[in-house]
C-alpha cells in the first residue's frame, strides 16, 4: 500500500498549552494528520470553569478552524455535580481529566489517587451525562513503606484504583490515558472480555505514538524522550504495540503530545516531562504499524475506535476531510519554531519517517 | 560524635580525565577527604601502554602532590601478558579496568562481555602478579532476543560472567565496580561466605556515594544524576546502603566520580553519563552513614577495606595525614569552575550536607 485513507482521524489526548506555545503547536494538529483532538485542561491555573473552557476552545478554534476540538475539565474540588450537568447540557466538555497530585507537568492541583470518594458526586453526574473520565493512571512515588512505588511501577500500582472506579460506576466511561505497561494492557483486556458490542465498552485505554517506540534505555540520558508515565521495559513496549495493532476497539490513539520549550528540556536538572509528537502524529504511528504489517488496522486505531468511544457525530465536525497517508520519506526536523523565540524539539528529531500526510475531500 | 578520624582514606574508583577538566578536578580529591585514589584509564584513546600510564600518573602527581595515585590499564587487545608482567615489575599499575563495549563514557574500545576467553592470558598474568581486575559489570542492552537486557537489568545480567571469571581464576582479585543492585550485593556476599581472613578475599565490590542516595526516580528528568550503571529501585538502594554500612571488608568505597562539562549535561539529547562527587566525597558518604547510625563503620568503608584489598603499603603513601570529618553544615555549590570556561555541577547541588573535612597529622 502506498496510500491509505484513514478517514476522519482523532487524537484523544492533546496538550496545547497557552500563549505563544499554543499559537505555535495548535495548527500542527492538522499538519500531523489529525482531524479531531481531545484537549487536556492542565493549564496554569487548570481549567475548572465553564467560562474558561469556552474561551479556551474559542481561541483554539481561531488558531485551527478546520480542527474539531473536544474539551475537558480538570478534576479538582472546584468541580461539582451541578457544573457537570450544566457543562454537559451546553456541550462544553466531553470529559474530565484526573491528575494524581505531583506526578507530571502542572499536576500540583491534582487529586489524591488513594481516595477518590470525595469526587463520587461528580463521577455520578458524569456517568449520567455520558462524559468520559480521563485517568492519568499513576500513583505518586514513595519508598520504604509497605510497598515501594517508583516511576516504573507507578502505573501498575494505580490499576486497583481503576478497577474500583469501574466497579463503583459501571456505566461511567473511563479511559486509562497513555498506558505504558503490559499490566495495564492486560487489565483493559480483562475488563472488556465479555463486551459483545462496541457501544457497551466502558473502559478503554489510549496509547501514545512515542510509547510505541521507547523503552527505559531511550530516555536514560535523553530528555527529549522523558515523559510521564515513563517508557518502561521492552516487554511493556511489545505489549503496547500488540494492543495498538490488535484492532481491538478499546485501544485507540491519544498522542499525549506535550510540548515544552527547548530551554525546559536542555537543562541539567528538573527537565520537564513530555514528548512533542503533534506535527507528525500519523507518520510516527504508521511507522510502527508498518513494521508489524498492521497498516490495515491503522484506521481502527487512529479513527474509528476513538470516535466511537466518545460518540463523535458527523454534524459536530468542523471538517469532514479525510486524512490520507502516503509513502514519502521525511526527516524529522531539529526544531519547530515560531521565529520569535518559541521552539520545541519534535520526537525522533533527525530521524527518517516513511510516511507523509495529505487531506482529501470526504470520499463517501 | 562531632569529629571522626577516618585515617588514610581511599577512593578506589576515580575518573580524572585530561586537560583542563583534569586540572580542575584532580586537586579536589584531597578537598573531598581522600588520600589514596585508584584512577580509571578511559581516556581518549584509553591507556594501554606503560609510557602513557607513567606520564599520566606524573601529571596527576604534579597537580596533587599529597595524593597517592594507584593506576590502571584499559583492558583491550593491545594488552599482553608480557606487558602485565613488565608493568607489575615496576609498580606502574595496580589493576586493569574492563569496560564492556558501548555501555558508558569512552567505552567504545571495550570488550565483548559475552566472551572473555581471548583475555585469559592477560588475566593469568594479573593473577600471578596480584593485580586487580576492575569490572564495569553490565551487559549491553538488547531487546527481542531470548532475554531482554536494558539499563535496569544490565548489571544482574552480567553476574554470571563474574561468577565464571572467579571460577576460572580463583586467585585473581576482582572488583565488581560501582555495584547498583540487590542481586549484585547478594552475589558478592555469597562468593565471600566461606572467607575467614580478609587476606583471602578475592572478589569485592565498590559502592559509590551517589548510588547510596539515588533511585530511578532521581535520574528521571535530572541529567546531573544520570550515570551508568543507572541507579535502580528503592529495594536496590536499601541493599547498597546495608552493604556499605555493614562493616564487611569486601564492600568498600569507589566514588566513580565522573566529571562532565555542564554543556554535556544540560542538553536535550545524548546527555553524558556520570556524577561528579569528588570534591565532597566523604561528606556525601558520611551523610548516609549518619542516617543509618553507622558512623562507627565509616572508616572500614572509606579506608581499611580498600587499602587492605589493594595491599597499599605505608611506604607507598605520598602523605600519611589522616582525614577527619567534623560536624559542620555546608551547602553543595552550584558549580565547580576554573574561571576559564571549564565547569562541572556537583552531586546534590544546592543541598545541605552535615559534615566537613579537615586533615590532621598521623595520630599514631
Amino acid at each position: 500500500m502506498s496510500e491509505i485513507n484513514l478517514g476522519v482521524t482523532c487524537d484523544m489526548h492533546v496538550h496545547l498549552r497557552e500563549g505563544e506555545m499554543c499559537d505555535l503547536v495548535t495548527p500542527t494538529i492538522r499538519e500531523g494528520g489529525i482531524s479531531v483532538a481531545y484537549i487536556m485542561p492542565n493549564l496554569q491555573p487548570p481549567i475548572t470553569t465553564l467560562d474558561r473552557v469556552i474561551a479556551y476552545k474559542q481561541r483554539l478554534q481561531e488558531l485551527a478552524p478546520q480542527t474539531t476540538f473536544l474539551m475537558s475539565f480538570y478534576l479538582s474540588k472546584e468541580l461539582s455535580a451541578d457544573l457537570i450537568h450544566q457543562a454537559a447540557s451546553v456541550g462544553a466538555v466531553q470529559g474530565v481529566k484526573c491528575y494524581p497530585a505531583g506526578v507530571t507537568t502542572n499536576s500540583a492541583a491534582g487529586v489524591d489517587p488513594n481516595d477518590f470518594s470525595s469526587f463520587y458526586p461528580v463521577f455520578q453526574a458524569m456517568e449520567e451525562e455520558g462524559l468520559v473520565l480521563n485517568l492519568h493512571g499513576e500513583k505518586p512515588s514513595v519508598a520504604g513503606e509497605s510497598k515501594d512505588i517508583h516511576v516504573l511501577n507507578a502505573e501498575e500500582s494505580f490499576l486497583p484504583a481503576l478497577r474500583k472506579l469501574h466497579s463503583d460506576f459501571p456505566q461511567l466511561k473511563i479511559i486509562l490515558e497513555h498506558c505504558t505497561s503490559e499490566a495495564a494492557i492486560n487489565l483493559i483486556n480483562e475488563l472488556n472480555k465479555d463486551i459483545a458490542n462496541v457501544q457497551d465498552i466502558k473502559v478503554a485505554a489510549t496509547i501514545t505514538a512515542h510509547h510505541l517506540f521507547l523503552t527505559v534505555d531511550d530516555w536514560a540520558g535523553n530528555p527529549v524522550n522523558f515523559c510521564k508515565p515513563v517508557a518502561k521495559l521492552p516487554s511493556d513496549r511489545r505489549a503496547l504495540v500488540s494492543a495498538a495493532t490488535s484492532g481491538k476497539p478499546y485501544f485507540f490513539f491519544g498522542s499525549d503530545s506535550a510540548p515544552h520549550p527547548i530551554s525546559n528540556k536542555a537543562r541539567h536538572i528538573n527537565v520537564c516531562a513530555g514528548v512533542y509528537t503533534q506535527s507528525l502524529a500519523l507518520p510516527y504511528v504508521a511507522q510502527i504499524f508498518e513494521t508489524q504489517n498492521a497498516l490495515d488496522k491503522l484506521k481502527t486505531f487512529v479513527s474509528d475506535s476513538g470516535l466511537q468511544f466518545y460518540g463523535v457525530k458527523t454534524q459536530d465536525l468542523k471538517s469532514t476531510e479525510e486524512a490520507v497517508i502516503f509513502k514519502k520519506d521525511q526527516i524529522v526536523p531539529d526544531c519547530l519554531s515560531d521565529g520569535k523565540g518559541t521552539n520545541v524539539v519534535p520526537f525522533l528529531t533527525g530521524e527518517k519517517l516513511n510516511w507523509s500526510v495529505k487531506w482529501c475531500p470526504q470520499s463517501s
